[in-house]
């Protein structure tokens, strides 16, 4: 029976070029593979970008109210027919803006249809809340594996911090793409963040307001 | 810097002993440790009960609206002052059940106070979804840790259904002790779990509707 | 296909209960298990000890020179005709101490037999060389999961440091059983055991000779 | 305190893929890396060669005698010297044609040094024996993690098959370079690989005699 997995990691961890490599293997041992992504993400239309300079269009975008059980179908008969060899494999970029019915689905493909599929995605936002697909993935998937990136103190990277300009931001929209509207996103560990956001988290302030004393301090 | 680790699994995955084992491995070593359950886990009272047979009591109990930061600086203190020796791991069972804010405490204690904090609990209910404790746990933990147990069929087990007396039940409260009302649970892989529910999850049925071939059987 | 697991750690890292608790997971399903060490192994002659209180004897010992395929056959067939039901899992304490072509037929029973293996076993000896059956093990293992625990400092012990009364040793015979001639060990992370061997790994001294200035300091 | 990581996988896994993508997250944090591989990798002179196409030279060459902690501080200083930034990580590729003893300078740059070293490697040789430089960091690494790729049948590769021609060998030289005398590899399961090898593994047949009956078949 093949697994659902979940490769999360912080922006800019390499999720593209590790998906685009694992492609890749599949493909240089004569399997096929489909790779697909959220129609949502903007970036790049229809193409997988890789950091490291590499680019490959995926087979089928996967829009807001789509089945992903039924492109799957429809996708795999296609590639299918016009290769003659069955589908070793789907790959998902960006797999954190899929709904948690799609995800679901994803799910399904694996456990139902025998096909591994290796889901890449973001784990949470700049509030440190996890994305609908994210959300989905960390419950169901067979295995959760991290991507590592470091922050600017040179620890692992835990959570993206959101920039208008030069300043940090908590509050807003979920989602805001980085090249509009000087917007940028910046991978930190906890204690940088916490440092940035005084403490705050998901919106929610320290909790403790008796005098604590030498052991703690938030600031 | 400490790290907040989530050990998760589904039940019946060794959880408890796996604790109390950690616990004696610090304080074999002359480490303090605190260790803490959610108030609303009604099995044995203030008690870590493992299966394999050893069991011991917690330090504490946070209950729903507790301020963690606070139960912890308080318990701290009481143990540094009878030991005379730091406190070198915080350790929670059961973390499931915590609120969402408290997980945010425990990602503070390991970041800002520097102590270790592990937490073991069950990914999702019943239905497949997360626990509230276990979705945040999810999102910001340093380090996700599967402890594995394996289904009827010799899989891993994925998931926990739901059984009241013989049947296998995919609706209902989140929450319902196992001991109480004739409710059993077993944990299942996601193959025996789709094939109990009829292909559903999380409520959602399968959404393909059109005659899909030899390809797809969810029966 | 079934797979061979070495779940390696350093010195009371509690594989022993790791094991039995794994043993009871499957039992508890009604499926059956066979339970191995090495013949080498004094320490409590037939049984399994959990330092956290839990004992069970073993199905069988694996002398230095036995066949692992034909005592796995024989003890099977054992049970299988004690109980009516087959062999779910095979699992191996203090795996270290078996050969490497032990180790071998542990490979053979998880992909021939397709009974999966659980092997526990220490990685390294006092001078950081992994004994022979942790040596096969890393080369061959689908899976390598470490079992953590603490050293005196707080950080993850890596190595297993050997005392003869108060004194470290990094000298001397493999195998020195910790309850005979005042001999004792001490699990410690890498730092620790570099500063109490004067940095030597392995017998081998640091090499470096030329003067290298503020930043190089063994000491 | 910095770690000492052996990213291990079969051939063709994509270990140079991965190690450019780390070294590329570092930079782009304004963060300084050294490169290195052993001089006995003959591909590529002095470049990392990726297969997606992404190529890039080292910083230094690891001769067979060199000794690793004295070009570890020159080259150090020399880019320290080139760039007025620290140096915050070390990544070797094809780790696995290290020495011993310049494993141990590997961990002792991580642990004494302060800085991570990052040492992608193939486990094993044609023979399922590892190389001497993955043999030692089998022992010593703090974290080991596996980079995948799949074999012909799908499963993860695990051994690494020399052919030569048409035929795949089992026994000759540990090292014969793959764009020479015919020499191919194929990255295979450990079932894939004993069904080739008729059961050996390492030289080693399988040693049970007795006939079996129908449980075991290793044709």
């Amino acid at each position: 029976m093949a697994k659902l997995y979940f490769r999360y990691g912080a922006m800019n961890s390499g999720k593209s070029t590790a998906l685009l490599q694992a492609a890749y293997n599949y493909e240089e041992r004569g399997q096929q593979v489909l790779l697909a992504k959220p129609g949502v993400d903007a970036k790049g239309d229809r193409d997988i970008v890789s950091r490291l300079g590499v680019t490959r269009p995926v087979h089928f975008l996967i829009g807001e109210d789509a089945d992903v059980l039924e492109l799957f179908f429809a996708e795999r008969r296609a590639l299918v027919e016009a290769t003659g060899s069955p589908v070793a494999c789907l790959l998902i970029d960006e797999a954190q803006f899929l709904t948690p019915w799609q995800v679901n689905d994803l799910l399904r493909i694996a456990v139902v249809q025998d096909v591994p599929v290796l889901a890449y995605g973001i784990r949470t936002d700049f509030r440190t809340e996890a994305f609908p697909g994210s959300a989905r993935l960390l419950e169901v998937a067979h295995s959760l594996e991290e991507l590592k990136t470091i922050c600017r103190c040179g620890r692992k990277a835990l959570f993206n911090a959101r920039r208008i300009g030069d300043q940090y931001v908590f509050d807003g929209q979920q989602v805001a793409i980085d090249t509009l509207n000087d917007v940028g996103y910046e991978s930190l560990c906890a204690a940088c963040y916490l440092a940035e956001s005084g403490g705050v988290l998901d919106g929610e302030a320290v909790t403790v307001s008796a005098p604590l004393g030498p052991d703690v301090d938030f600031s």
